[in-house]
């Protein structure tokens, strides 16, 4: 089975060996690399159910991706690691290889290793690999007071798709597919580093929890306008707020630079601590003050 | 949780950036770096009731920090993805990251960063990333006819302390400690290099099995003595032919190559395809020939 998953995925200029061996490696140009890796496991992170096999490999794949671009990094290389029955068809762990391959195809990453286990429930561990291209990453730690706070990419829609899923209310299939295959707008990290960002990261658990991160590393607080929140027909601003897995881009930028409109400005950074929306203070799940 | 976890980690110079970002940034002085990634699951790959939640850590660690050093790579970075029900102590993940650091530690690798979800099952996913070291890497494709194979390391212990666990059969403490927590002897890689390794692995599955893999790396056969495997008292002739997990390495090398103690010769690497015994064909699980 690894030899007809490996078999489809084609090896890009930076790899020097590719799977097969004890480890794989790849070249750094830069002389350093970024890293990162998340796990997903059936029915907490995905159901078989509501995604295909297919789309589960794109979703794993793009959130990892979106995690090195948002280092202000290009992606490179993927390990994955997957764990499932002996009963699960190999037709599946097929179109999961296939959904994971044409995700890299995008930012021209290859899948270069990994490792095939049982497991009860299928696991998917995914492990993205960039190169920074001698720039400095853009991390966390440098929003400054002054700053803007913009985001670039959909807000809410997987959450609404999720909501549609679950049968609690009927919404439009585009959120539904948003919900089973993320399209992070992988072009944010380069523009970013353009236009000069202070801080960047991808938002995975939801705008205003993700800020939180930003608000932390740089010692700031960053006030939101709900007015400004950009929300695309069909989803509420609860949503938008803080729905996850959409992995939009949030970043900080120096004031004095002009934003492209692709960049959604959506508040400020400011003295203090913590996110605030309106000028109040977010509590998890305590949503029912934003009307709009 | 995943604080207290990574304020447990030091960071070593190859380190840029350490848990906490989107990416971790790990430099690779070499200008690129290996990869390899193992996923262990609960059950299948431990069981809480054979194994403390450290040495699952040290163990863990240890399988991918082996197949860094089997690529004639120095181990820099670890990745580490964690799953379990949230019944699981703190206390357990605490242990298991101990046991992690503490195999890092041997070899100067530094915890950069991971992902922490719920799973039914407790799950530990690995990325270890190596540098070169300017070197080529040491692959499974150099095994040429002439070269002898040697190998360095325990073979059958961990196999002999899973037969004890199992309740099949009394064995000697220090087989089921092996079995626990492997040892592979990491310096193996730099001596490989040093030796003239033409091919390296790291026994994971087995002496004759992974044997196999240079085999068909390099279009070779190759042919074992039995009577030159060696055998620590205690461990059956089978279960060091066959016994995976204690990661020790297996090389080929040029004859006139003279090799310290450490290395045993158990065979030559010979026109052909395949893994012999004596002359004979090995089959999976067919060992009761094997009478010593």
């Amino acid at each position: 089975m690894i030899a007809r998953l490996t078999g489809r995925f084609p090896q890009g200029p930076l790899v020097e060996l590719g799977p097969g061996d004890d480890a794989a490696v790849v070249r750094a140009p830069d002389g350093r690399y970024a890293a990162t890796m998340d796990l997903l496991v059936e029915g907490r992170h995905f159901r078989t159910d509501w995604s295909s096999a297919y789309d589960v490999g794109r979703k794993a794949a793009a959130q990892n991706l979106a995690d090195v671009v948002a280092m202000g990094a290009r992606p490179t290389a993927l390990l994955v690691g997957f764990g499932a029955p002996p009963s699960l068809e190999v037709a599946w762990a097929e179109a999961l290889g296939d959904g994971l391959r044409d995700e890299c195809a995008l930012v021209g990453a290859s899948i270069v290793g990994g490792d095939t286990v049982g497991a009860e429930a299928i696991t998917v561990a995914v492990t993205a690999l960039g190169d920074l291209g001698g720039r400095p990453p853009l991390t966390r730690t440098g929003a400054r007071p002054g700053d803007v706070v913009a985001v670039r990419g959909r807000l809410g829609w997987a959450a609404t798709g999720l909501a549609g899923l679950s049968g609690a209310v009927e919404v439009p299939e585009r959120f539904v597919a948003a919900h089973r295959r993320p399209e992070p707008p992988y072009a944010a990290g380069e523009e970013a580093r353009a236009l000069g960002a202070t801080a960047l990261l991808d938002v995975s658990d939801g705008l205003v929890q993700d800020l939180g991160h930003l608000a932390r590393g740089g010692g700031v607080g960053i006030a939101l306008a709900s007015a400004l929140v950009p929300l695309d027909e069909g989803v509420a601003l609860r949503d938008a707020l803080t729905g996850g897995e959409d992995h939009a881009f949030a970043g900080t930028f120096p004031a004095d630079r002009p934003l492209p409109p692709e960049w959604r400005v959506v508040g400020e950074v400011v003295e203090g601590a913590g996110v605030t929306v309106d000028g109040g203070r977010v509590e998890r799940g305590g949503w029912d003050h934003f009307g709009r």
